[in-house]
Formats: structure tokens, sequence, C-alpha cells
């Protein structure tokens, strides 16, 4: 039989990662990455996606000579709660999403079948399959981006939920009088650990403090402040950045033992650009964590950084497709 | 073949609950309570134990006409992190457990075969089993007692976690510069809604205030209230009372919304006194959830008291004998 191939698209708050896989996921073909804002709203989206998917098959096909019709399917990553079933993504905020049929709409536009899940569900079924978390049993994955989402393993498969929201990491409560979150409530750890937060609290910190070089790497403009941009800093050794680094540890921390408590992970497994900190950031974070949680489960967990953080969303969305269209992985 | 019988004893912080069942659940015999702390420490809770099964099964044949050789095992529920493989309690502090091999003793000094599992994972899998959450695919089960103890149900299988200690919500944090917890970590749940936490509570709101029958159900001892005392003086409309069964709604619905989004459940089910409560906890606990957990997460669960108030742990402790003995309940 003829090699086939599928396509994976991760749609984030930001940006959009589409590439292709063989059917084994033995490797990663023309990997393209676009931003996810545009200006005409959903049709827009899909009209960016699916002019990315055909740039991944004709390179896909050029350079493996494979042809069109052994392309079986696409599989997409969504941010947001949406409905495998119906393949409706119920809302994502910042691309305009509501109620949308992202999946349908998609899969008409480059004529494939396709399949939609949860795009921080994919990037840990994407560590799980061919990442850091490959044959752990018990996983919890977060992506820390635009927002904070997670996905969890049971006993080696990926876990839904009543309602297909399962994950919803990003608004545990850590401080319940704490900061105002943009989901309305107070002291969510996406308040405080999200990319935006983290730059929101660096732009904090810095006023009253001349000594710092975090404005110098923005021209002076410190609303271009972002979460890499403190990271970088933090690796010069800029004090205010460092703190502010060190604060994220702690903030990731204490929601990460919440989570290691309660359910007792082997592995959790960190994508996202925020990995990009390093030990700077992991060192403190895995530090709190053996500070506040129980012995029994700090023992037996890993805290990873992810080995595919550019792509695990995309690696995710295929697994996905491929998944719900054959069974088991 | 003749019918077959199994002890269930549910160990708690304060309390020994123990009863038989025949195999498939039919009926509850001969429920016994003893309390859990002796003078003689742990061989004494042993002791106490043994000589409750005894009754238990004394009483049992006694109303069947069953005979001693029908009674084919003893499951246990016990608090604190412990190992399921070797039967080890691996800290128990209220009992003064520390590695200690509580299911071999058991076995010994009632020549059972016996298991071992967490008491709130008990309650759980008891609920799941007979009670209000037979037959629910996603289950969060909680107790609330001298503790807070959880157990998960996922895709209607009990979860253990990678080193069986997954249901730790006790700790979970809510307020991460708040109270202090006798865990030495500061905000955890259990430092605002466990018993012992109410009854504070409850002390701290007298402090000051006049206006309350708190003093007067316990002789005027108030470190005699517990957090039964509380909902009494609360259901008689004692306004002190009132506001610490509303901020426990609220302590609790936070804890409860975290873990709604993490794991979307079909169902929050929670056993324990605190159930005692009735509409004055559920009511304004629900309304807190529905505040500030996801809608679609919170459409899809039910928060409901357990069905199996008392014998929850006991009943639960039966299904783990028989589960870990013959494959699924």
């Amino acid at each position: 039989m003829k090699e086939r191939y599928i396509v994976g698209v991760d749609l984030g708050g930001t940006n959009i990662v589409a590439g292709a896989m063989p059917f084994d996921g033995g490797r990663e073909y023309a990997i393209r990455t676009g931003l996810s804002k545009v200006a005409d709203g959903p049709n827009g989206v899909v009209a960016r996606i699916a002019a990315m998917v055909e740039e991944v098959i004709a390179q896909t096909t050029s350079e493996t000579g494979a042809s069109r019709d052994q392309f079986i399917g696409l599989g997409v990553g969504s941010p947001g709660p949406l409905n495998r079933d119906t393949g409706v993504v119920i809302s994502a905020h910042n691309l305009g999403f509501f109620d949308f049929p992202l999946r349908d709409e998609l899969s008409k536009a480059v004529n494939l079948p396709a399949t939609l899940d949860n795009d921080a569900r994919c990037a840990t079924l994407g560590e799980h399959w061919l990442g850091a978390a490959r044959g752990v049993r018990n996983v919890l994955g977060m992506t820390i981006g635009t927002g904070i989402g997670g996905g969890l393993i049971f006993d080696g498969h990926l876990y839904h939920g009543a309602s297909d929201v399962a994950g919803e990491i990003g608004h545990m409560t850590i401080d319940s009088t704490g900061r105002r979150c943009k989901c309305g409530n107070y002291g969510c750890l996406e308040a405080y650990a999200s990319g935006p937060a983290i730059a929101e609290r660096a732009r904090e910190a810095l006023e009253g403090n001349e000594d710092s070089i975090l404005p110098s790497l923005v021209g002076g403009d410190v609303t271009k402040i972002t979460a890499q941009v403190v990271y970088d800093a933090s690796k010069k050794g800029d004090v205010v950045a460092r703190e502010v680094v060190r604060d994220t540890a702690r903030f990731l921390g204490t929601g990460i033992s919440n989570l290691i408590n309660v359910f007792n992970p082997d592995m959790v497994v960190i994508a996202g650009g925020v990995t990009q900190a390093g030990d700077a950031l992991f060192e403190p974070l895995r530090a709190e964590v053996r500070r506040r949680a129980f012995k029994p489960a700090v023992d037996a967990c890993q805290i990873v950084p992810g080995a595919l953080p550019l792509s695990a969303g995309m690696v995710g969305a295929v697994a996905t497709f491929k998944q719900r269209t054959f069974g088991e992985l």
C-alpha cells in the first residue's frame, strides 16, 4: 500500500502551525506558520488555514513524490471549548469564533475529511505520541502562551471529560482575592503566568525602577514587552526580569502542585514558548512544587519541557485525526 | 453456590465504620461504628477494628444463617498516602501510622484475606457502585470530615495515579497567601472547609459578637463547637452560623470550580458529615460554582450529596476488595 499522509493544523490564539506527517508519524513535513488574527473574521481564518494546508500538501508531494490522493485527512486543534462530535468551536474570543463550525468549513475548503479537538489536548497527545511523554502512563500536559491550557492522559488515554472541555487549568483559582482575570474571576493561574500576564507583571515591576535593560530591548516602548523579551533579559542577568521569571515559577509551581496532588501524574510536560526560559524557569518551578506538593506525588512525577516546542500541537492534531478515524494510535 | 460475604471497614480520622455485604452488594449488614483514636497506638487501632469485624461477622451470621467460611475477605479504607500493593499506610498522623502494614496486621488478626485503599477513594467507589453516582461515567467524589479527601472515577473506573495517591484535593491552594494549613502550606482548601476549620472559623466569628446561640449549644465552652453544631445553629437561623456556612460554601465552591474546570466531570458527589448541612450549604455552593467555573463544564455537572452518608466508605471498601480480588465489580 502507498504511504498515507495526514495534515495537522494547530490553531492558537496568536499563531497557526501546519504540517504533514506519514501515517506512522515517522517525520514532519513542510511545517508552515502564520498569524491567527485576520481582518475578516472566522471565514478569513478558514481561508488562511486552507491556503496553508494546500502549501503543505504541495511541498510534501514535491519532497516525497506522493500524489494528492495519498493525503487522507486533516486534524485540527483549536482553542476554546468545542464539541468534537459536531466539530463546532463554542467560543474562542481571540479568533471571533462563536458556535463556529470550524471542522466542516475547513473540510469543505480543502476537500478532506477533518477532525477537531482542543489545542492544548492536541499538544499533550503530540508529546505523548512522539515527544517527551512517549510511553508515559499518566500525563498532565500544559501549554503556556496567550492562555494556559491543559491536557490529561490517564492510563495511556487522552481524557475528554463529560462535555469535552476537560483540562481548563488556566482558570484554576490560586489566589481567590487576587488579580482580576479576563474571564471575570479573580486569581486565576492564567492572570499570573500566561504570556501576556508575564509581560504585564514586567511592566508593573519597571515602574519606579530605572535599573533594567527591558525598555532598551523594546526601543523604549514598554507596551512591546513580551514574555520572550522578559526571558531574554533574564538570561542576560537583568534583575527585574529575573524577579519576574522567579515569580512566574512560583505561580506556575502553585498551580502545578495543585494538579500533582489531585491527579498524581507520572509526568508534567510543559509545551509552548515559555519553555524557552529554560532552567531559569524550570529550576525554581520544580523547587516550588517540591515545597508545596505531597512528597509521594512529587517523588513520582517528572516536570519537563516538551520535546516538540514548535510542533506538538500539529503532531497531536495529526494524532487525533488518526485516533478518531482508525481507533488507537 | 452459597452466598459469599465481604466485610468492609472505613477507618477515618475520627470514626471507624464496619459492616458486611453479600457479593452482589444487595444490602448492608450489621453496621458498627467506633472511635478511631485509641490509647495504645496503631496496634490498638488494629485490635479495635478486629473486634468490630468479629462482631459484624457474628451478627451477620446470626441474621442470615450463613457460616463463617462464607466470609471471603475484608476491604479496608484508610486515610493517608498508602501503597495498595504492599498494604502499607505511609502516613496518617491522626492515627499514629507511619509505614504501618495495616492490611497484613488486620488480615492476620481476623484470619481473612484483606485489601487496602484510601478512604476517600473508597467512599467515591461506594457512591459509584451503589449510591448517588451509580452508572455515572466521570465522577469527582469528595469527603469532608476531619480532612478533605477526594476520589476520581474516569470513564467508569477508579483512578489511582502514578503512585497511588491521586485525589489529594484537600491541599489544593485556593489562596496562596492565605490561612496556614497543618500541612505547612498556606491557603489549602482544607484549612478553610474541613470540619475543624469550619469550627475554628465559627470561633473566630464569635469574637466580639454576642448575638449568637452557638455558645449556648456547647454549654458555654466554645472549644466544643464542631461543624455539626454550626450547621444546627444555622438551621435555627443563627446569623453568625449562617455566615460561616455561606463562607464554607464559597471556599468549597472555589475548590470545586477548579476541579470542574480541570476534570469536567458528570457529577461531583460530596460525602461525609458536611452533607448534613443540606440546602443551606449546597445552594450557595452551586451558585458559587456557576459563578466561577466554565459554563460548558458547569452545565454538564451535577453537584449532589452522597446517597450513603454513613456507609459510602464501608461499601466502597467492600467494592475495592471485590474489584481487586475478582476483577470488575
